[in-house]
């Protein structure tokens, strides 16, 4: 098991004092993927959960669809290379790799499929519902759950919900990374996503939508601020999207009929 | 001009009250680049300084070298375009972007090429020196220019300094992409970057180094924290790193020689 963290020297300055101490500072780990014997990508990342981030990117870029066509995964942690193959391989899909990585916003945080992608063919229609103080709750326990955070200041986290517990939590330096180590681990442990919550510690963009919207998740809950295309997004896909949740605060941004309190009826 | 922000109506929550309200949002635009007629890559970023972005894009990723060899940068902002032709293409060039974008971690804040470079291929020895008092008042002023951030807090800022003031300043919802912007607008308006000091809102990965090291830069200075990786690389390179600079505290996680003061002459 490889270690999120690790303690390098550094000198701190502060008004009183100036002095060497030794620091805990998060990992950056690189991961290479290998799919069916091409190299696909390698990703910066803290080296937890691999195998479950190797396969929920490869879900997440619909390059599997279910845990039973995927032959074998095999993960060298000491090289960093991660070997998934499916049952099936024709050319035409190592083609569409290609092409996919090409349009890409590489190096950025996000794909450009996403915005390609007709909105419309992801649409969540599960109705869950939230009280106000659930969504409170619930955000308090998820900020609690990050270690590694509280450490070093250095991660995101992400968590899968019934409404009342987590059902999947992931930290990393990556905050696509977190969540597709969530999707990842559901996807291999045979989890449910349709209907539950995604919670995340970063800012929500567009490509967290089409993710979350994927696997049928009607409600996503931020500390951070959504853009206006992942707002959009939401409103199209039937998404109920809430940011800056912060003690017994929150903003609302799309779809609030999910969000369901006795002091909010009547506005809602 | 492109507006960076927009408003949209959301239902905001506090413990008093829950109303209707419109919010300040951050807007996420997809810039396609085309270099030299190929489709390179598009990105989500923030719409503003888009000349900048991609030129400091192309030259982060050693697309180009200095602007005489620029012929042409046409952006389409209604589109989202923008066209960059050089005078000298060589199908060489072509294979090699394809390459590199092949191993790149799309869609993940870091591309590979960072730590497959060797380290020391890079090495910043510029004898800039700041004093710890000069780093606080820099981060201070920094985090005033701001105006995103504080309408929306949904974006990341980069700037360039001479150590007293700011010779250029970016805002954008990728931390890499603020970066770029900065560097790009000193690559398009001569601003010189060796010996200069870079500071970032954002967490400190390897490639933040790598680019910073490209341009000479001796100092990066950042109100989050660094990764293990980024602290490595920064002592390799000879560069000085320093982090979680609030108020008047900071950790300097390499090559501290760079920062003196006379409360700290005899630590340092």
């Amino acid at each position: 098991m490889l270690k999120e963290t690790t303690t390098m020297p550094i000198l701190r300055i502060t008004e009183a004092e100036q002095s060497a101490k030794d620091e805990v500072v998060v990992r950056e780990f690189p991961l290479t993927i290998i799919f069916n014997d091409q190299e696909l990508v390698t990703m910066l990342c803290s080296p937890s959960k691999l195998k479950y981030l190797t396969l929920g990117f490869l879900a997440s870029e619909g390059l599997i669809k279910n845990r039973e066509e995927v032959n074998k995964v095999l993960l060298d942690e000491k090289r960093g290379v991660a070997r998934v193959t499916t049952t099936e391989t024709n050319t035409s899909e190592g083609e569409l790799i290609f092409k996919r990585f090409i349009t890409s916003g590489c190096g950025r945080g996000a794909i450009f499929r996403s915005v390609a992608d007709p909105a419309n063919q992801y649409k969540v229609e599960a109705n869950t519902m939230l009280t106000a103080p659930q969504v409170f709750e619930l955000m308090k326990e998820f900020q609690h759950h990050s270690k590694v955070f509280r450490d070093t200041g250095g991660v995101h986290s992400a968590a899968l919900s019934d409404g009342e517990s987590f059902l999947a939590f992931s930290e990393d330096i990556g905050r696509h990374n977190a969540i597709d180590k969530v999707f990842g681990e559901c996807f291999w442990e045979g989890i449910p996503t349709e209907g539950q919550v995604i919670l995340t510690s970063g800012r929500i963009s567009s490509e967290v939508l089409f993710k979350s919207a994927k696997r049928g998740i009607p409600i996503i809950v931020s500390k951070s601020a959504p853009t206006d295309l992942a707002i959009r997004t939401a409103l199209d896909m039937g998404i109920t999207l809430i940011g800056f949740v912060r003690g017994a605060r929150m903003n609302i941004y799309a779809n609030n009929w999910r969000i369901s309190d006795s002091t909010l009826r009547g506005i809602v």
